[in-house]
């Protein structure tokens, strides 16, 4: 049980083809706000997050994750942080500082991602059109479209997702929750890891076909799972198909729901599930069809779910269909 | 920023002048699951709580709050907080080991509670017929009476609120979140500390009189704010009074419930809420006026809210109406 | 049991002295959708409603209703709600039509509301913009604000509740659900009559000082009990105080929330509530320590909700707070 | 545009190989409460409803729809109904009084089932230990099982859906309120006619086998879309497998959730979904791909949906699988 190092998710780079129509998408959509733009990247952030951005979307051969931000619990963890990714030899060095957080220390995962550890962030001064009528919200809640709250989690691929999990436990104090091993063969599928209360911030698929860096989805928050609900008629009535859901997982309890920003990437919303605070948990096994996707047991995952973005390659790959290897999901 | 040690609230020991009543209380009506019992106390969870207990339910004077029990993050973090407490001149010793968990440091907050902290937890284990049908629940969900899913937080009574909830954050690294000033005098009359992404698991009231290690609620955790407004119909339908809610709390934003155990202990019932992952969060100020309490300004506290429940003393005492210092709640 | 002669509350015009203020705060704030508009009145509806419009919002000496509008089962109804109404001395004659609907028989109720029935109503037509991909919706889900979803019933006062509520069931086939009665004294303060499956279409506060004529509020349908708690939040963030609730009525078993419009109309958000078909059904007598008002009984009423609006004079009296005749609501 | 003669859906049979697992069932899962017993048959209501009962379960060769049960306005509407049927041809004259309601008059409808119209019906007494804190109640709420609230529709198989849908609009009243036609071929395979505000209380599925007198499901009101959400929690911990949902259809907007009673019959749970209130409405028709079925449209319903259940025969048919003419539902 490594200690924990990490206070949150604190920001994702999404690359994107499509940068205006993506950031459209991410404002009308999504609801989310912007907070600041320059050349090729705008950074944007929930109605309800009190630092400075939790998504930049930057203009490039996508769609794909750029790099994966950790926020340290404070600025002793981030020296930890360091020390344990040099250690491993995984580690890339110093960038930054950069809009919204100070200097970061870069590493590439096992799993072929970039991603960054850092402490100093800047914390969000809304307009006074934006300032809520409630002291303890960084702005008014926001009714447009979805409404999203703020970034919950991003779910990635990895060739061997117990390698990934375990590595990030050790490495950087992640809690290894739960994972769903294939129907009828001994083939880990699924792993979440957690830096908090939730099953997961991080979730870890799968790369049947090897790939290196590649993504599946990137999760915001929104208050209840009547929201997500909404959420669905707020999308199909804006024009914007529905990949999967609105849906339960049985992993962790949320209520899910799958769709497409214009860029390509897959975005989910997300709320609801069991609040764990066992500091010393052993990871749950699942079989697909005990309910780890779908906790109701009736609604298969479609093929398209299969689907993941690359990094950098501008190309769409699969997963693998691990799922779909014994016909359940 | 004092580094944190807590991984949660572990458990409660109520004193109650009842104990058969505030057990069936306990069982049949706030839906918990008894887990063994001894003597003079009966342990209690929720159905969904993994380790063994989070209640103990003793014989005694009371209405009282007999002890806190903290579980670290891990064992150096024990350490670490022994360390501490004993540099700060309130460490009482060691207890235990007893029944649910290993032995235990215990300490008297500057407020005057008994509390304790400790690492070693024993797993639940359910019987079989209480198994339930997803690998990760520690048993098949509770539809008896309101179900409470699992303890959440306790609300203590300080004369200095400030004192305690800085003395918990530099001590034992709770995050010092939010807190309440009388609405027209410079006067601390409320303040949330947390160990988890809620706005608290430790609530401080003014004592105005002076007391010492006093108490004012004992929360539980259900899934929704719907899951608290069925609560409501099923207390009213079981004959149990509602104190104060269902309502919604701006500090938090948490949806609220509270209402009397046989004993006379305060417990609430509690959902919603915003998640909150910022480190380095300095604690927000409010005015009663501003929705501290109720968010939506047009509900006042009943006067009866204003009563504590003392340790170990039989009586009933006031936290002085802080509140009410300028009509305003 | 006389005939159901009614299908629906079809319109209600409401009097305002600020008509440009009410009308933005209608479209604004409470999200319904401008019809038409012509000369002195604003015609609007909301989202959800098939027919033309449901509200006329009209300059004049307010806040006030104009008159309130039920539309017939069908043509025949129309006829046998004409000729029972005549027999009634208290007919008034036929008007129109006017924007939305075909000619209406006038008349006015024992406690002076200015009504009128009518059968034939135009479809409102969704400009391609507001086209939802529904087939069955008559525009797409908005999400401007509250976005009320449909006009639901209107509370009017009367020196004499039962009168009024039997005179209703008579004449119109009303079906009288619910009552209540003063705590101590054997005074009917309350009544509730339905031409459908809720508690009321028509509420009827008692008017203490003998007023003609006035109301007390009009009230618009959301989905769930979920929307009048998020609304609670909107009308917050939008700087518009709440008068009374979220809360729920035990009568009808409905989620509240009052709050004013610019002009001093009393509006509800309501939701939820019993759906009860008994064709027969005998009034049900509540006294206010049951929870005939709050369901939970803890929630007392603010003295301003005894405020009634006058019709066409500009005054805003009062209903005698006949609730507080023993204290207790 | 018939006169509307009937009130509601007043009780169903429904016919089970096994009358005592279908009798448990009911109770202990499902929540329904016994109001008789005879013999073969046991007479049975949800917690909120206010007359006698609403579902006799019979022990027979089934699963079956043993009769359909339809409560007039009032004893002039009876008349009116029994002239009505009489007229057409289909009249099997008068049975009864039996347990909770009055002589009936017996019909055979186009498609071949049995059902009833009558007025007398007896309000039921709950006994002391089930009576409810609030006086509009007939009973206290309950929380065993899913806690169904009152029966809500039933859903049938006909040859030719139009046919019967409109055979109900012109001979007793009903309002034809949406269709589904066959994605690529004029087929109707699906039609909601309805006595109330929501979109039925009778569906129509196409018997492409064309039996008579099949059935396809019974469904049971929760008080909204959280409550059908835990239900299917609820089944699955007491080991019951869900066919279908928890899902929304687009027609009606209702959130449904289906699964197997012990005899076979199939049951829903059911909640949400539009009030309409328009007396001249005319029938929208919908494609399986607007989402007519599943409004999300991304969750095909499984081929288990198709399957009927026959009247009196103990085989189960199929409907024929229309939706999946090509391919989409």
């Amino acid at each position: 049980m490594a200690r924990r190092l990490l206070s949150q998710l604190g920001h994702l780079e999404i690359i994107t083809p499509r940068l205006e129509e993506s950031t459209r998408f991410m404002i009308d959509v999504l609801g989310l706000e912007e907070s600041a733009r320059d050349g090729e990247s705008v950074y944007l952030r929930g109605w309800g997050e009190w630092l400075h951005n939790s998504i930049v979307l930057t203009q490039g051969d996508g769609p794909a994750i750029g790099h994966i931000g950790w926020r340290t619990e404070g600025p002793e963890e981030l020296d930890l942080a360091v020390e344990r990714l040099e250690a491993s030899g995984r580690g890339e060095g110093w960038v930054g500082p950069t809009v919204g957080h100070g200097r970061a220390y870069r590493f590439r995962s096992p799993a072929g991602h970039l991603e960054e550890v850092y402490w100093e962030a800047e914390r969000w001064q809304a307009p006074p059109e934006l300032r809520s009528t409630f002291p303890n919200r960084p702005q008014a809640r926001s009714t447009r479209g979805v409404a999203a709250r703020q970034l919950d989690h991003v779910t990635v691929l990895a060739a061997d997702v117990l390698e990934l999990a375990n590595w990030k436990c050790e490495t950087l104090g992640h809690r290894f929750m739960e994972w769903t091993e294939a129907e009828d063969v001994e083939l880990p599928v699924f792993a979440l890891v957690s830096t908090n209360e939730q099953v997961h911030d991080m979730g870890i698929v799968i790369d049947a076909e090897g790939g290196q860096g590649r993504a599946h989805h990137v999760a915001f928050w929104l208050d209840g799972p009547a929201d997500v609900h909404r959420a669905a008629e707020v999308l199909l009535e804006a024009g914007v198909s529905i990949e999967y859901g609105p849906g339960r997982h049985g992993m962790g309890e949320n209520t899910f729901l799958y769709f497409r920003e214009p860029g390509g990437a897959r975005i989910e919303v997300f709320s609801g599930g069991y609040r764990n605070y066992v500091a010393d948990w052993e990871p749950i096994k699942w079989k697909p069809s005990e309910g780890s996707s779908d906790m109701y047991r009736n609604n298969p995952m479609p093929d398209s779910m299969m689907e993941a973005f690359p990094a950098g390659t501008g190309e769409t790959g699969s997963v693998g269909n691990p799922w779909a290897l014994e016909g359940v999901n």
